[in-house]
């Protein structure tokens, strides 16, 4: 696509949003070609929902009892995200599952970071779990969403390799790095039409 | 150590043992400061026995029958071991697990590799699998056995990509040449001394 006809995104945060930042600073400088329609947080004092306002970026803040039923959460937030013209749905720290509602309305336009070479390290530790189990490479998944947490199809994945030196700490930095540097990468692919799911593979053209 | 007084081997195989040609290899390129004490493959009719005695390496081979037992299979190749002044044991595609026998008379002297990047794909088919999976970063594991397959604690990583062009042939043969390149240097590391494990965490000095 060109920066003429940009691809919108919705993107879904809970917190800092500091992954949201790398896709505003991304488009700032001319690197992603694409608009953030609208931010939804799933928690009312996220960060992120300031940064958002300081960009100009519309937001909308869910609050707690709004998932006490979590298909009608996803459904107002699928109404919000169509009513802003999104294409893609950017999960950017996003502490909610995605539920069917989403993932209809939006089937493989619905893209997740991780931060650990998944299948290792899935759930909400993947940084401490692979620090704690030992491993020498860890690193950084983007992949679109499915039914299942941190397993739809692997768009990219960065490597980060532990050093003897490493903290948790040290090592959570270098992997935050990556991930603002990857996802605004990966929206870009996306954005030029460049990747293609069949089945479980993720080609990328 | 130095050259006068290397470490002593004891390498265990089942079949084509390439990866016991590359430790031979190395030691013959001046790169592994090591001897191979005695090679034991558990498949009477794999070719690494042929590549033992090309080099002049004893060599041991179990039959089917001695596994009907595997404790007593495991306490006939600790004296193996033992009686060729083995100081480490380094499986190099070795199908049968090492049970307590072996791994009570060499505690973290144990050396297996794996060709993924552990804790993903563990088993019989970790090429394949992470193929399949659709991962976009693969690789080879170096760790120590112990009583859980695939799960001890970790030595050395190195990356493999996938590239788009992969078929699972190709990246299994990039995983093999990675593996012939990593399991000497890890060896090497543990021939100088300089391989420490602390409960899950193996550090490097």
């Amino acid at each position: 696509m060109s920066k003429e006809n940009p691809i919108t995104l919705g993107v879904l945060i809970s917190g800092s949003g500091t992954n949201l930042q790398a896709i505003i600073d991304a488009i700032d400088a001319g690197k992603l070609d694409a608009r953030v329609g609208v931010v939804v947080s799933s928690n009312p004092s996220a960060y992120g929902l300031t940064r958002a306002e300081n960009a100009g970026i519309e937001h909308v803040a869910m609050a707690v009892e709004d998932y006490a039923d979590p298909i009608k959460a996803d459904q107002t937030i699928v109404k919000i995200l169509q009513d802003h013209g999104v294409d893609y749905v950017a999960m950017a720290g996003y502490m909610r599952m995605v539920g069917e509602p989403l993932l209809q309305a939006f089937p493989n336009r619905i893209i997740n970071l991780h931060p650990a070479l998944l299948p290792s390290f899935p759930g909400a530790h993947g940084i401490a779990d692979a620090f704690e189990h030992g491993v020498k490479v860890t690193g950084v998944t983007v992949h679109f969403a499915n039914a299942d947490m941190d397993a739809g199809p692997i768009i990219a994945q960065r490597t980060v390799l532990v050093e003897e030196s490493d903290t948790v700490d040290t090592l959570e930095a270098r992997i935050h790095e990556t991930e603002h540097i990857v996802y605004p990468e990966v929206l870009q692919l996306i954005a030029e039409g460049r990747v293609k799911v069949e089945g479980r593979k993720v080609h990328i053209s």
